[in-house]
């Protein structure tokens, strides 16, 4: 059987899995990602990562034959290059991420978004295992997504497809005015639906100051504060209509929903999922709506797994 | 070179022409669809025009292979049935499309949803020509679209993908009311950016009673109408600012505007145009944004491009 090593590059930290064909995990390993270091601080590092796994998977007798990395930032995953990043990642934009790895390792490399590394862990082993199509939409510090087509996600012609978070959402208003959006723009579905905008409705709408950020709210709405149970319920159900609205337009086998809201609660779910539903074509009306299983893992099997099929 | 015929099937007309495999259209022919007549007379129908430009090729020695056809309704493209369709077409649902031509014609047949032929044409020979994905949308009577990736519309899972008239619209609400939607539904793109929807609109808020369709209300603006100008204005910026959100998650290559709207001229246009580039994410703020080229003939050539790519 095939091994490779499964690299999953976020902008705080860095996990790694040695997975094999049959998607079985033998080790994992996981380390800060040098985010103010600059990209060759950070090649270094997931190198030496990676060579730990190697010579750990050794010691059982198994071999790793390729690499297969999910990075945060917008990836060119056909040159293997950073296309850009965040400051969350100083110095990340412009990186030879799989020339790096492969000079570093001697092994073949290979590279996509980490977000479309965590769709393609969901549609081979976890919550969308076993089906054509699945959309993949995550709800957390940010909102993103993929739409993962016979095991390949759909990258976009610039490498920028699968920013589901930017496009507008009717409640991602205040006053009759457009919210402001982490791209620049306003009025978009990440401006109302992701975690920080529901610290940040209540806030503005005059909420307790002493709740500092969207835990805290989620606490104060289990203890009834009916402004907190507010926020998130129009967080919930502008997540659900954005969701509903793209199935409508893409007709996946599945929806995915992953994050931290995602795995927050049924106060969260409920509404997001009823609000998904009142938007669905007839013929749609019964698609399956499925919570992320893999956890933190799925974006190391994911980008395992182009490393399996690319190799 | 090979040939064959390709059909556009809409709830008025059916067009059909020969279409040779470099795009040449040899001869077009177009009959009424007998949409009060059920689907074995609008098979009958069909198959009459088919082998009529099947003679007509032969007269000139050029021999026709296969049938391509691009039906309205939700096309079950696999086996060749109409799995729903609207009352346009009565008894149109549940017809043995590809069976039915297959069985009057002696000629392989194949069968998409009309619109994804019309993009499938604008991509291979139109608006769209030599790139590798496009986002297709067309606003007239309603919204629809497709997402084109190498020569394949992404049809779904269930074969409704390319509803993109049916997602939320900030647009779509009249004094904080969701407007009503064709699918039943409501403040969905459609509610607010189709043909009909500017005259509804127009009237709901208290344009002319003289004018009785959107026709009469573009031509009410271009003499300066403030209200035409408005729900005009509105209109193609939900329809702009739709595209901008779907272009952000699938990074066409190019994005093509068809339908009446597109063709009405740079009142709808420039609207459009500005609303969906304030959309765009920064890496994608240079995408072509390209008006249909092939007029009525696009779903001739895309449904013939099928037949062609088949058999």
């Amino acid at each position: 059987m095939r091994y490779v090593v499964g690299v999953d590059l976020g902008g705080t930290k860095t996990a790694a899995g040695v997975v094999g064909e049959d998607g079985s995990v033998l080790i994992t390993e996981q380390i800060p990602t040098l985010n103010r270091d600059g990209g060759a601080a950070i090649l270094d590092a997931t190198a030496a990562l990676v060579r730990s796994l190697v010579q750990q998977a050794a010691a059982r007798g198994v071999v790793v034959d390729a690499v297969g990395i999910g990075s945060a930032g917008v990836i060119n995953a056909v040159e293997g290059t950073v296309i850009s990043a965040t400051d969350a990642i100083l110095g990340w934009t412009g990186t030879q991420l799989t020339a790096g790895l492969r000079q570093r390792l001697g092994l073949p490399a290979t590279a996509v978004n980490d977000v479309h590394a965590h769709a393609l862990g969901e549609a081979w082993l976890g919550a969308a295992a076993g089906t054509s199509t699945s959309l993949m939409m995550a709800f957390g510090t940010g909102v993103g997504g993929s739409f993962v087509v016979n095991g390949q996600p759909l990258l976009g012609h610039r490498f920028v497809g699968g920013h589901v978070g930017h496009f507008a959402s009717p409640y991602a208003y205040h006053q009759a005015r457009p919210l402001p959006c982490s791209c620049g723009h306003a009025g978009h579905v990440e401006a109302i639906a992701s975690g920080p905008a529901i610290h940040s409705a209540y806030v503005r709408e005059g909420g307790s100051a002493g709740l500092t950020d969207t835990r805290a709210v989620f606490e104060a709405a289990r203890l009834g504060d009916e402004l907190a149970l507010a926020v998130i319920s129009r967080a919930a159900a502008a997540a659900g209509q954005a969701v509903g609205g793209l199935v409508n337009i893409l007709d996946p086998a599945v929806a995915v929903i992953s994050g931290g809201l995602a795995d927050s609660g049924e106060l969260w779910w409920d509404a997001m999922e009823r609000s998904l539903r009142a938007e669905l074509l007839a013929p749609l009306s019964n698609v399956s709506v499925v919570r992320a299983s893999l956890g933190a893992s799925a974006a190391i099997v994911g980008a395992a797994s182009l490393a399996l099929h690319q190799y």
